[in-house]
């Protein structure tokens, strides 16, 4: 197959799958992505699994690295799940090693992090275990190969979300600060006081709706002076389009000015992270101009 | 290098040599292109060259195919130049052969084209040439391998506006109509009447700015029902970027809704073009996206 025909061909089935999160949508997706990965991908990459940087069981991380050199900008993925599942790897799968593979393959150092699930971890929980694992990425970049001056954190879905409150709330952050050169939020929820009324929203948000309004990120992300890239899928689950939507309207009003929201042509909710490494990757690209833009010591890049 | 290095890289060449169009800009940028060019691009590529599609001598245009099957999509490119100069190939030169091979390998038929340029051929004779060029495309994409129903036109610059002029000027039509599944504007002015005061201008647009104003496309765009792929390079001449964050207000404002203009990060005012076809490519991926949701006859994709 052509280039052409190979993009065309994934569009009409991601296309087909529906934008709903149904069990044939999730495994459809999932196994088309797959299908697609260079099973070569991991070859000479390290993966040193389940380092601790809590003492949760689900405080665990595992570090992806090319094993040589050192001072490489780090990329720290957080999974989505609903709030409610979700992991850093399973055993048989190739997701997110896929990330990984990539990011080492790119020049990257990846940490992909486990973190407290919902109904047991409540909001904002996600954003406080991200506060302790980026510390530990402070801490430990360097001994594996890392540039604790250059990390940037991405989240997909529920992850996205953690991400975007540990963006939204500075007192979370830990003795480190911050410590972020760019933020890169894949399909995210801004606009909590308007997210549907469902069973994983309740047990992450709470039982309380009136709460919700608060607990979003809109606002904050708009006036952010951190680099940001933001994606939503052309078959996303409408919900998410209607949030990136927004976040893009109330930008252009502040800003006047572009928002670093790129909308996926062909891509669904789950399409863009698996589909990282294979020969259909749009994310992957747009992650590499991103980190070279922003990824210099010292300096503050354009938003 | 890793994809990583290339790109930073790439990104720091090229904003080191500036925004603005000196001797020095456009050199540099060729080079860096040229270097990155596959120099086996055109292998298997059958180029047909200089066929005739108007009485001038300037109406001309290359065709690349595969010379194998047909009904393929058609990218009909047109050249920039300030409107004065420019050409579809030069002998020694890899441009744009470098789209053409891309494209055939992408699965498609390329058709580059001459036009007449300024200050022989004023506003709006580009927009005219290219009205004959896509009719003849019309006429004979079938005896090359492509499918007269997914015609799509691409240009640059004051290719660009040409294309932009064809899309907002039923008028120009030949009798096949606009016969277009899509358009891609790269590096374009949209609204005319602000535009710089320069030779080049005058000499395509008139000695009389009052008259400008009616010359431009943005009104028409944010309009049209066809779908588009615009795009402006963050390292572009301030005026494009202007031109460009204009035009996505105006359709934020219209259809509170994303503008299909695309910000390509670390690209200049002329890397997109000349970079197509190397692996540092941003252009080719979003071209193929764009074709593959649009190109199935007989479909209206999303604007």
């Amino acid at each position: 197959m052509t280039p052409s025909e190979r993009a065309a061909a994934q569009r009409e089935s991601l296309r087909a799958l529906g934008p709903h999160l149904t069990p044939e949508m999730i495994s459809g997706t999932t196994a088309l992505c797959a299908a697609a990965l260079d099973p070569g991908l991991l070859e000479g990459v390290e993966v040193r699994r389940d380092l601790v940087y809590g003492p949760h069981e689900r405080h665990r991380l595992d570090v992806y690295t090319s094993g040589e050199g050192g001072g490489r900008p780090v990329l720290v993925y957080v999974h989505g799940g609903g709030f409610v599942v979700g992991q850093k790897s399973a055993p048989g799968s190739p997701f997110f090693g896929n990330l990984g593979g990539w990011a080492v393959r790119a020049g990257y150092v990846a940490v992909v992090i486990n973190y407290r699930l919902a109904p047991e971890s409540t909001w904002p929980g996600g954003a406080e275990d991200i506060a302790r694992a980026i510390g530990w990425v402070v801490e430990n970049a360097a001994a594996h190969g890392g540039d604790p001056e250059r990390i940037f954190l991405a989240g997909q879905s529920a992850g996205a979300m953690h991400v975007a409150d540990y963006l939204a709330q500075p007192g979370l952050h830990g003795p480190h600060g911050r410590a972020l050169s760019g933020a890169v939020l894949v399909s995210c929820l801004y606009d909590v006081g308007r997210a549907t009324d469902n069973p994983m929203h309740r047990a992450y948000w709470g039982e309380d709706r009136s709460r919700w309004a608060a607990m979003g990120s809109l606002d904050a992300l708009v006036e952010l002076d951190l680099p940001l890239l933001l994606t939503v899928s052309e078959f996303d689950e409408p919900e998410f389009l209607d949030h990136a939507r927004r976040l893009a309207a109330t930008w252009w009003e502040r800003h006047r000015d572009y928002p670093p929201m790129h909308l996926l042509s062909g891509q669904n909710h789950l399409s863009p992270i698996y589909g990282i490494g294979t020969d259909t990757d749009v994310l992957g690209p747009l992650l590499e101009r991103f980190i070279a833009a922003h990824a210099r010591p010292g300096e503050r890049g354009a938003r």
